[in-house]
């Protein structure tokens, strides 16, 4: 019994991150055999040395799958895969439950399909996260995990947000017959970045500045996309998004 | 005899981007009948109409493939496929050349060794180019293409790169047998980290305070890994850099 338990998958998250809500919602909306165990960056759980033993990289999301014994050559100290890097999370899960997840999520048989969903994925690394991430961490995540934020790296973040808003807008969103990056259902790099513009929620034009809503105003289509994005994958999005949406209601000035 | 050139793979690039030239260093090393047409960002070239016609992004380098025809639901205006994103154009190649490319560049049969590679792939992305490209831009590029640097966000991005200095070292290169990121032999990443670093040679001690010497000095095992990555991949390394070390060796300063 308790050996079964340990031969399950294990998703390592903080519902606080980006990249994990974007995995957690891909597993519930494909019901995969997932089971989650909370690693909390605010408390420093990231850097215990137990999880440092699982992922010196200090990072979450991580897949954590007993049945992929090592080959002898794969990175890190683990006996089997430990995967870091949600996207890679996504994509291995899909093949690894081609009876549960749908081609369109991550495309397992169409080779031109695919490699415009890796295009995607990696697009969404150098542009919405690149800006998006540093965005939301100087401006508003430094302050409270008691750091100094940068103004100067959040502006240059903003700017590397609209350029990729544009993006969205103006090429993986265009088109006729287009309502995802992709096509005409979501993959994973649909869910990445949803779930990396709902992290700028944090910011409230009252105490920061700006807000989402006034940064997403130029772009009709990214505003619609980001409804049909929540719409495919509910009720698991909004329900994941919870803690977020909770976090985000908290004035973040230090109390007098 | 027309109608068989037009159907060539065709890959848009400047020597001078560092992942063109990991492309372009993959194609040479796998032996792909593939076509190189110059795209050169500096004489603004990737915002011509024309270019833009095949890649509204505006980015090199791109993989046109005329047998891959649209299945009207991919991104952009093309009728075949037009593939943005250096890690998606050498997965790609390597699906649709399995007799040319070696599995350790990117492994399509192995599931567990894919992920660590897709893994390695992400990882590259929002560390080692997020961390150079920044510091390379806003200290070098910016200034060669008449733009203004920002020395914080430069500084910023130097920070990033210490810090994926660290991860490869530690984590990627870490354990007896590791020779590469994923295994003793370089994959597509490889190509990519090293690629990127290559451009830090831009760097001058006396005219922009840091050199890649001096960066890459605490990490042994990168500078032997570097090695490594060059050797697996000569003479088609040092040939594509040939472009870099030539415009590296000139003053950057305006002319008195």
């Amino acid at each position: 019994m308790s050996h079964q338990v340990e031969r399950r998958l294990r998703l390592y998250v903080d519902f606080m991150s980006q990249p994990c809500r974007a995995v957690i919602i891909f597993s519930r909306c494909n019901k995969l055999p997932v089971e989650l165990q909370m690693v909390l960056i605010h408390k420093g759980e990231t850097r215990s040395p137990e999880y440092l033993a699982r992922n010196p990289l200090g990072k979450v999301p991580l897949l954590e799958d007993p049945e992929a014994v090592r080959s002898g050559e794969g990175p890190g100290r683990d006996a089997h895969l430990c995967l870091t890097e949600s996207a890679a999370i996504m994509s291995y899960l899909s093949y690894k439950f081609p009876e549960l997840v749908m081609e369109h999520w991550y495309p397992r048989s169409d080779p031109v399909q695919r490699a415009r969903v890796d295009a995607a994925l990696h697009w969404y690394q150098g542009n919405i996260r690149a800006g998006a991430m540093r965005l939301s961490f100087h401006k508003v995540v430094a302050q409270r995990l008691g750091l100094q934020g940068d103004e100067r790296v959040a502006a240059d973040g903003l700017k590397t947000l609209k350029l990729a808003l544009s993006g969205l807008e103006e090429y993986w969103l265009a088109g006729d017959s287009r309502l995802f990056m992709t096509g005409r259902q979501p993959c994973s790099a649909d869910l990445l970045c949803a779930c990396e513009l709902e992290q700028l929620h944090m910011l409230k034009a009252q105490w920061h500045g700006t807000s989402l809503d006034e940064i997403l105003a130029p772009y009709p289509l990214v505003q619609a996309w980001r409804q049909r994005v929540r719409h495919a994958c509910e009720p698991h999005y909004s329900d994941v998004h919870a803690v977020l949406v909770k976090a985000a209601a908290v004035d973040p000035r230090p109390k007098l």
